[in-house]
């Protein structure tokens, strides 16, 4: 093998720690915006407090603030259409994002759409982004990552499909991330993250052969979050624990951890596409905590060696077999689902879901996947 | 402990990869520049073919470049402020290195230089350097890092001190590495590199004690550098091995390595500036690869937990002591100089050597090094 070429990038600038979200608002005045839209979830962040944090640094600044709220888990295409509408009414200069994935989400499709007639023509790859309005964000959840890089992905309600945009404009100007803020999170919300976080890693590294350096950084990320996660479960309230799963979060889908890894994967990411696709209450993490196992059972023969150095190297053991049940193990201590069932879907789901994944036909790298592999994969989450 | 509040931006873009230097011309172009300062050292890439590539792309799209030739390895002030009076008198718009550390730092001297009266005044730390002229640059020797950083250290060679500057506008813009062109370096000049990487994450490394994700960065990268070195020695023709060293020692002093790190210790490089102060014919790696085994053993008391992980997580040894002995016996493999008789250095040295490494008498962060505690360093690097 001869590694392949790459190029790689990424600008966005960190502020990490305690204390920190209260430089928001000068950060934003220091870059030349006034008015900006401030986009947001459920709630949860005037509950914790974010909220009155990042409020007060930017009125401290006189920046003029629009806020759109409701942005949900699985964020849906009329909430950007909504909020593209607001932002092109009130011309704001830049937006912030208050909140996890979902939010950042939301906002990099905002930031794209303002720009463009029809926001969905670009997740449909009809377009190029080639200008967003900037991004800034302030994070309250870890595991997606979007916070560091310059992905988002987006749920079109009508035609129930989960596609995904990326470009350079995309990534954040800057990202404040207070890990302590994370500490109110619900347990589950928890482990989805680190879920999330740990399989965008599988993703790249099962493409492995000869990218020792990528693959040695992958295998600290993925040791370092189930480490965090484990002390987590036994002290909620231990910072350094915390701060470190929120780092490595980051780091799992910040660019470095797919360096020469021909793109990744990403089927298994489908898979799960697929499924909140159809049932958006199940969580993206969780979705893909059930998938990833029944997917390595079902790849491992397409690229033996990266499967076994896994299992050796992360999960330390002896073959596949038995460190996706370590793994599935891990999933049932953390209380987090295992099996399809765990979901609340029914086998008899499995066609419909597998045929969703299956939209483009284009799922799998490692191995282009047929419709009845993506099946096969499913039938493996049903508990023997 | 809690885990220390942190800042985090690198903004190089890198082009990685066979046959990737043509695109320096096409970047330049494309960036708005039209007349460019190329900055070169001895001669050897004119001999490995980089040279012709780089002129090729260069003229392709009519770029007038002013050559300067001739910077040496622990590169020196004079031929700083000569490239910086070319540089002001052909009125050049960037910058473009094409070399290694010795080169990229002396482009980034020039780079703040072209802007202040006296560049000698940054090292002296009595000014900020917020402006510099834009630099590319084409690696040819890894190790430094200084292609993927903000850094730059220089020897002012009448005042016989090595010190250093960093600062935003250091970054290069873009650098391409073609890992290829490395092939002929001289074996001890990928040892030196390599140890001069290792030596930035040991540098960092012993300052841990709750930073879990850059801890399992830095012993990834280590054990990575370790083994590329290995199969180079083996196989001085695989090109896997070499760009994954070559990638690893980028990352190895590239912001992410010191993450939370408290800005790194950074004494046994202020020593080995003191032995290549008085000793400019010593390699700075080689220099380090010899003190860096006495400084662990004499500093391990000030941080036991983390000089005991390191021996087992990165030398896979019971005791600090074993793991110093297995880094000389690799030194040695590795046909590097081990013991400080092995640069030419003479016993009687000593004092001198501390007295200039103490030169501003801050040596030191994990612990503050005093003229004795370095000199006590310096004579455990001496055969018994």
């Amino acid at each position: 093998m001869v590694m392949e070429n790459f190029s790689f990038q990424n600008p966005v600038k960190i502020i990490f720690g305690k204390n920190t979200i209260s430089r928001i608002g000068p950060k934003i005045k220091a870059a030349g915006f006034n008015k900006i839209l401030l986009l947001c979830g459920g709630g949860s962040i005037k509950k914790n407090g974010v909220y009155d944090q990042v409020s007060k640094s930017l009125n401290s600044q006189g920046i003029e603030t629009v806020e759109v709220w409701g942005v949900r888990p699985n964020p849906i295409l009329s909430k950007v259409r909504e909020a593209i509408q607001v932002a092109r009414e009130k011309n704001v200069q830049a937006i912030l994002a208050v909140g996890g994935g979902s939010v950042i989400d939301s906002a990099k499709s905002i930031a794209a759409g303002f720009y463009l007639d029809d926001v969905w023509a670009a997740f449909e790859d009809k377009l190029d982004i080639v200008r967003a309005l900037p991004l800034f964000t302030v994070l309250t959840v870890s595991g997606a990552a979007s916070e560091m890089n310059q992905w988002a992905v987006l749920t079109n309600e009508v035609e129930k499909k989960k596609w995904s945009i990326g470009a350079e404009v995309l990534f954040p100007v800057l990202t404040i991330i207070d890990p302590s803020v994370q500490m109110s999170l619900p347990w589950l919300q928890t482990v989805a993250g680190a879920m999330d976080a740990i399989a965008h890693l599988l993703e790249n590294y099962f493409m492995g052969a000869d990218q020792e350096t990528t693959l040695a950084i992958d295998e600290a990320l993925m040791r370092t979050i189930i480490r965090m996660t484990d002390a987590l479960q036994k002290n909620p309230k231990d910072y350094d624990s915390r701060a470190n799963l929120v780092w490595a979060a980051g780091l799992a889908h910040a660019g470095l951890s797919s360096v020469a890894m021909k793109g990744g994967d990403w089927s298994a990411h489908g898979i799960e596409h697929g499924v909140s696709a159809l049932h958006p209450e199940v969580a993206h993490g969780a979705g893909l905590g059930v998938i990833f196992p029944a997917w390595i059972l079902y790849q491992q023969k397409v690229n033996p060696p990266i499967f076994k150095r896994w299992a050796k190297n992360v999960m330390a053991a002896a073959t596949v077999a038995q460190a996706v049940n370590k793994f599935r193990a891990l999933l049932k201590k953390w209380q987090a689902p295992v099996w399809l069932p765990d979901l609340g879907i029914k086998k008899t789901e499995i066609k419909a879901i597998a045929q969703n994944a299956n939209g483009r036909g284009t799922l799998g790298n490692l191995k282009k996947l047929s419709l009845k592999d993506i099946q096969d994969i499913l039938k493996l989450t049903l508990k023997k």
